[in-house]
């Protein structure tokens, strides 16, 4: 499979634009030979409007034959092979095993989704039957389920090429619930990006989709990103990156006529709290760990741990000698892009800058390339990190800041001002937990994802897991981009109400042809209505 | 029972400041002797900062016992007795009959929250049990539930005093699933508003709930509204009302530092599409059942038809005749405030003054009283309809505009310049459903209810209801503010990872302590888990 270095509008390539850019190589500060067109307003136009054209037609196509498009992708995926890997691993610097199960992860993902769609119970179907003869009036038939909202815009992320990207955790679900989508491509794996949007045209032609299902147009500025947030046929947009990004993206929705969600994932510190006893009985082991999840893919995971709380207690010294040897023998990493590296040592920098915090280890192991990221870590006091807001914040990358709180008492305090979460993590002894119930409540009031005794890197694919949090982890913590409920960010209820029952969705019909699980009549059953 | 005209911080009444308002009776034009102390910004913040306090315990209470206050509340509201209709009557000009309906069915509401708790399944708890003997890697024990928000502020409306106001379709849900509510008391009602924060607090103190779980506070004009919204510990709005004033909420909730959500529902003109062969058949029956949906409750329903499309065909003439004479003999009513009904008639005047359109008809019986509606319908052609957006908005009050189309190609494209819509009606005989699918298709995009053969007005109470609709219907298109699914405005999704079976809150546990539905790796289940 070749790159076609053009923009994909539905099943027609285009380049109508002279502005081009290439892919470059973080590990090798060089860019690769392919050029792509950065799509012109025009182009933003011709791909909206066809969007708004598919979405009439896809909205009426069946789930089981949406199911069948997933698949379809998936497998077109899979069909590109090594080459595949191989351009992530010059695009991203991840090393190939992490790239191969990060594909196996977006396929899952997709299959996942194939399946949701041909059990069909996610639809949320619900029948009330009417009472004709109910007094003073009577009560109509009225029917609910979801339905999808139109045309979404999806930017990937930097640090899933896959995953978080073009046939990710936002295209899936979109797409899954009967809505377009227009992808902006990632300007820093662009190839990966072309590649993967064969893969979805050819899945979408095969299984015989509307032309305009899917648009992806590339731009390594702002200009296209903002044009398609800003048009009034975009009704939601994706988003995992900055808090910078996302929230440029948030105010541009907000204050459209008709404003649209914005579904982003942005900062988040993952702060990790350490009861004293588990931090006595646990002293080496719980270092070790520490190191590991810290410095893991180059800590360029959104659940990386930078805030680690612990407390004057048994065991810290332990503790605190064991973390910084395991930090000390971390092997650096290249990190995604220049830009990302640059300022994770600015942002490395910064902090250690700040009044009361001391270096306490950094990576001594150098791997070959440029663009390294050492893993880095510090402490500060309880006393400090509260006075000091700019310690609160996110550094993408491996570092993670050690506060060393006087007591539980500073601890609470200490994690009453930190902000919404992905995850917080919570090590502690089975007693410990009753006894330290406000910190308890703190940390469940904050996160997403309430973790005890594990590290937060490593999110598990499934209905349970919930990859989402109070602001400003996520713009709107009522909505996960992992698992089967991430679909609920692009539906939404509608009642239809007085139609006969050859005129409703299948998923309404008193016979229930689909076999799914209804609320009727305010119970849950699978049973057909007589 | 006395009214208090004091703020209800929590338990305390508080009279701080030195502004007072005093009902307004619309049917008189005159006023009442009560004073109520307007808020002042040091009350607010006491009031906050109860709230904040108060969601660490109440967000522990039992859903149990949530439950039994919901119930002690719908107690405490008919014990009141005729004293809270008569007040009403006086400050809304709404008929004791229709104000008797509005009670009953705020009980309801309060009532279904109540049977929603105690049977559970709401909660969509979800399980992943672990395995731990996966490879690569093992995979965690994952479970999810909805969890509440935190504090939440209501704005309740003008036109409906029980059911979307102190005690209704936000303060119901958001006391249902956790978290302290704080009403802003609508100042066309404050007496009703008191008596039914007395009965709330009385609900609260007799279940044993904590103080600050719901506080009230009055204004006439917007300072405390705006104070309320930008207080920090606020976490979500509820708001029924205008466009202006929803929309003036929602800016203000998107500029904070942590933007929250506001549940606004807005303006909708409830679209009502006549497709030719049902107008033949059912010419003289249409006209009156549109002049009553049009005149009733002196056309303050959200739900209120305010634009008909027909096309000039066999039967026009009929209906249209019909129609206007229906209208003729319906009777003024009294509107709610006198600045609603002032704007009525400029709202009306301004429509008059469009070019092309016709006054058909104004009812010409006239009740006793000051600020009478008197319902008012006219006609345009669909060609200047499409040409003027002016026509395209709600106009509060009886008022319905006729648009008189060439062909149902001219009303496919005068439907395709409405904007989102709490419902949408379509009024046809089956065989024309799949004969004009584009307007089907159309109508059903715009609306959040869509309604076959009947006519938006009377909002059924149940699970499949969903009252909301894509902007600027409500802000949000994803939720309802009626039945149900209300509930979830007010709550997020939380995963617990690796947390022992005794430290699991008891919709989590394996042994399902309550009985309730849940994903249980994937399939629902009520069973235990071994």
């Amino acid at each position: 499979m070749e790159i076609k270095g053009k923009n994909y509008i539905g099943y027609s390539l285009s380049s109508q634009g002279d502005r081009t850019f290439q892919s470059y190589v973080p590990a090798k500060d060089s860019f690769l030979p392919e050029h792509f067109h950065t799509a012109t307003i025009d182009e933003v136009e011709q791909t909206m409007l066809l969007a708004k054209q598919a979405f009439g037609k896809y909205a009426q196509v069946s789930a089981a034959k949406r199911a069948d498009f997933l698949i379809a992708i998936s497998e077109e995926i899979m069909a590109i092979g090594d080459v595949l890997l191989e351009r992530a691993n010059l695009e991203t610097g991840l090393p190939i095993a992490r790239l191969q199960g990060e594909r196996a992860r977006t396929i899952n993902q997709l299959t996942q989704f194939a399946e949701l769609l041909r059990e069909g119970s996610w639809m949320d179907a619900s029948i009330d039957t009417a009472l004709p003869d109910r007094t003073p009036v009577p009560k109509p038939d009225i029917r609910k389920m979801l339905v999808p909202i139109g045309p979404v815009i999806v930017f990937g992320s930097s640090n899933f090429p896959f995953a978080y990207s073009v046939a990710g955790v936002d295209t899936g679900p979109a797409l899954a619930a009967g809505n377009p989508v227009i992808v902006k491509a990632h300007a820093a794996h662009p190839g990966v990006s072309d590649l993967t949007a064969q893969a979805i045209v050819k899945a979408a032609q095969r299984t015989g989709m509307p032309d305009g299902v899917f648009s992806m147009l590339y731009d390594d500025g702002f200009e296209v990103g903002t044009a398609l947030v800003k048009h009034p046929a975009s009704k939601a947009v994706g988003f995992t990156g900055s808090m910078k990004g996302g929230m440029a993206l948030f105010k541009m929705a907000q204050e459209r006529e008709e404003p649209i969600a914005v579904f982003a994932e942005m900062g988040s510190v993952n702060p990790i709290v350490v009861l004293p006893e588990y931090l006595e009985h646990n002293a080496l082991e719980l270092g070790k760990t520490l190191a590991g999840s810290v410095s893991l893919g180059a800590g360029q995971f959104c659940t990386n741990p930078g805030l680690v709380f612990v407390t004057k207690t048994q065991g810290l010294i332990a503790f605190t000698d064991s973390y910084k040897n395991e930090i000390l023998k971390t092997t650096s990493a290249t990190m995604l892009t220049a830009g990302i590296c640059k300022n994770y040592y600015k942002l490395c920098d910064h902090a250690f800058e700040q009044e009361d915090v001391n270096k306490l280890a950094v990576s001594e192991q150098m791997s070959e390339g440029q663009n390294q990221a050492q893993a880095s870590i510090a402490t500060v006091s309880g006393e400090s990190f509260i006075a000091n807001p700019k310690l609160h914040e996110e550094v993408f990358g491996p570092f993670s800041l050690l506060v060393i709180c006087e007591d539980t008492n500073e601890m609470l305090e200490a994690i009453s001002h930190l902000k919404g979460q992905l995850t917080c993590s919570l090590m502690a002894e089975e007693s410990e937990v009753n006894a330290h119930a406000e910190i308890v409540n703190q940390l469940a009031q904050i996160s997403g994802r309430f973790i005890l005794n594990g590290v937060p890197t490593g999110v598990e694919v499934c209905p349970s897991m919930h990859h989402g949090g109070p602001f400003p982890a996520t713009a709107d913590a009522k909505f996960t981009s992992v698992g089967r409920h991430s679909i609920l960010r692009f539906v939404r209820p509608q009642s239809f109400q007085g139609w006969p029952d050859e005129l409703l969705p299948d998923e309404l019909k008193n016979s229930n042809p689909l076999g799914i699980f209804r609320l009727v009549n305010n119970q849950f059953s699978k049973d057909a209505i007589k």
